[in-house]
């Protein structure tokens, strides 16, 4: 079976990094990535560049990619950021709703449900601009206010925002929580509930990363997203590890027999140079170690 | 279901580990683990203390714990060895073999035949004193020199090994290469093979250690080893992780419904002391991001 990782190292991960890096930065590890063979890349974020100045070069990295050599993925959460991101090369625009409600005001200021009023305006102009709509359903495993998360209350918002007309929905498990049985619990659910191809986006922020994305992608799902290098950990908690790594995540599932169509020695230079642009090693280990068996 | 983890980090975990350790922070870390609820414990080695430096403290270690506080376990790897570990209150001694020639050479100067051997010569012996034995194969789902093992070589010593009447066997992904699907496909084939009850020892070099691990628990076996903090990384190489760590395995199987019996929270504790101890924070992850739901 193939499986096809969504790099999001260059907008989830260097977003929570503590060094900010510049644009031209930004656009070689989009095209490092490129050339090592993904094929759906977070390029960009299309949100206040007050609150995120990480993010405020969006137009200009978009404005410096190879055209159509990647899907380019544009993040907004709402139709200013929207109308930023429709007048750039973006191919897809990713969304995103947060579970719980105290998670969602304290990150994007507004109710689950606003959020989701949020994807129902924009969906139906993505459309028309002819990109593609994927929504990351933050929080689906547990919350950092609330604690555990029904079952029950992820169903009800995955069916909202699937009848909303969306292309993909994306299960993430935000604070680094899920286990492989609650991977299998949760995707079965949202499964029987919506029509939507799933994704899945874990942490490693408990050492529970990989047997998660592995779990999803037995159960199903070929669609999986994990950064470069395993970057994105809280700046201020430097070894809690944010994002699964790209390579690492290669290196398991093609072991576990799965193809993704990725160069794992190209990767792990990129993740090489990525650790010397922000001045310390990736978290990822398979970089350090080599793959298996060696070449 | 009931997991019981062996705790190794005080023989597996310290051996590796770059800082040498006194004998009085020894018997502080495995006392530790037992106020933690571990109920076995690696606690020393009884090899070639010019070989490993680290371990030649085993009978003063083993002179200052608590007896019957938990069961303790020493390394022995030839006759000499057992005969230094049955004048201890040792409870149980692990002798190892390694599944390939190769391997076994490099590192104890004998052929896997010539290992199991030993184990024959030493297995009646701790029967005779009282002493349970189990046995480590070690490089079960590869090897640093031969690279694939295959199954049928791991079934072919697995089950001489249990024919020298042995009380466990433990297969050992010794360099961190296995992924679940390997690990239910060797299990499978040793337990069809051998009438021994089977333990799991897996290192997390690659990000597979934990969901391996899982993996075991799920296929059934009861017995897993694992390492406080995480350490036993090379010392030459500070981010290539050696074992898992006991914290976070035991939040792993928690949240998957296993029942561990050990406290988290002092487990947590302990790892932080033990880093203090090491100068560098162990790798393991939920000491720093903490459990979840929080407390």
């Amino acid at each position: 079976m193939t499986i096809t990782i969504v790099e999001v190292g260059p907008r989830d991960g260097l977003q929570n990094e503590a060094v900010v890096v510049d644009t031209h930065t930004k656009v070689e590890f989009i095209n490092r990535c490129v050339a090592a063979g993904v094929q759906r890349i977070e390029a960009a974020s299309f949100v206040n560049p007050k609150r995120v100045p990480q993010m405020a070069d969006g137009e200009a990295v978009l404005e410096r990619l190879t055209p159509d050599a990647a899907s380019y993925i544009g993040l907004v959460l709402n139709e200013r950021g929207f109308d930023r991101a429709v007048n750039t090369q973006v191919d897809e625009v990713n969304l995103v709703v947060m579970v719980t409600d105290t998670f969602s005001q304290k990150n994007q200021g507004m109710t689950t449900q606003e959020a989701m009023a949020a994807v129902a305006a924009i969906a139906p102009r993505a459309k028309q601009a002819g990109l593609p709509v994927s929504v990351t359903l933050s929080a689906s495993f547990g919350c950092p206010y609330e604690g555990e998360v029904a079952v029950s209350r992820l169903v009800d918002v995955a069916t909202q925002v699937a009848d909303a007309g969306i292309d993909e929905l994306a299960i993430a498990d935000t604070i680094g929580v899920a286990v492989p049985r609650d991977v299998q619990r949760r995707l079965s659910a949202v499964a029987d509930a919506v029509d939507v191809p799933l994704r899945v986006h874990v942490h490693n922020t408990r050492n529970t990363g990989y047997a998660s994305a592995l779990a999803a992608a037995d159960a199903g799902v070929t669609v999986l997203d994990a950064s470069l290098g395993g970057i994105g950990g809280c700046p201020f908690a430097p070894r809690a590890t944010g994002n699964i790594a790209t390579e690492d995540l290669v290196f398991a599932l093609e072991r576990s027999g799965y193809d993704t169509g990725l160069d794992l020695d190209a990767l792990c230079l990129a993740s090489e140079w990525l650790g010397e642009r922000l001045g310390r090693p990736t978290p990822g280990l398979v970089a350090k170690a080599g793959g298996f068996p060696p070449a």
